[in-house]
């Protein structure tokens, strides 16, 4: 079951993101700050919407997104993240369809998807491919020498 | 003259700021809020530093950078504004120079501007590229529909 996280889902949240071997520690931390600005102001002003997945009482993954600033419709789908230990096929995709149908209910016409263009976020990139996101633009090193920026776009309207 | 900003620049900011012609509304609040963060916590603390241009005492114009969040070395070059009542031939060039010090000292070695694809920011993109900046990427209707991100890279070692 896909719901929008609340409080008490923070502890989880972060056990998650630490799991995920791809994140980073500044990447971890990110989430947590994300987190602590969506739970003290609320989602609307922070501008970060969490939800998250459930099964059994125990939180498989969480998906975070957000408006752009200085934008007109369009969102930024910040994070994807599914438990790595309690993997389950097609989690990502309800993530996927929930955001999609949250961010147009938003009034978003556009999504962003900021990601690697490392060898470990091959399956990331080809995921985003696979439900038809368009690969629109790459800057190269963006993140570090040899780590580029790969930038996916999917238009709702 | 290019010099560090100073808590005193702030109103002089806004109002140039404001005489851009290019610039929303929502635009001007934007440069208010980073430079208030940059200010009440510091350029290094906020990730937001100004450099202003100042002649015979009177601003002409400030440019804000800094750090990206998860990168290595990539810095945004967030505004370039020179006063469109006042301006001189060469700022905004002067700007551009000091900004990359700036950012080299820091320990960048890549930087980031992003700006619009319309019309009326045809001399901006002109400037860039009139100085070696490398359009890398285009996402469509990105701003607004019909409103196309342009990003510009270079490239500091």
């Amino acid at each position: 079951m896909i719901r929008i996280a609340n409080k008490h889902d923070g502890a989880a949240i972060h056990d998650i993101a630490s799991s995920i071997k791809v994140f980073s520690a500044e990447e971890v931390t990110c989430v947590d700050e994300l987190w602590e600005e969506s739970v003290s102001i609320g989602s609307e002003l922070s501008g970060y919407y969490f939800i998250v997945a459930e099964e059994d009482g125990a939180l498989l993954g969480f998906a975070c997104y957000g408006p752009r600033a200085l934008t007109t419709g369009t969102f930024d789908l910040y994070w994807i993240a599914v438990d790595q230990r309690k993997k389950r096929g097609g989690v990502g995709r309800q993530f996927m369809q929930q955001s999609e149908k949250d961010i147009a209910r938003l009034g978003g016409r556009l999504i962003i998807v900021e990601t690697s263009g490392k060898a470990e976020y091959a399956p990331t990139r080809a995921f985003y491919e696979g439900i038809g996101y368009q690969k629109e633009a790459v800057l190269k090193d963006f993140y570090a020498p040899g780590d580029d920026l790969v930038i996916f776009t999917h238009k709702l309207i």
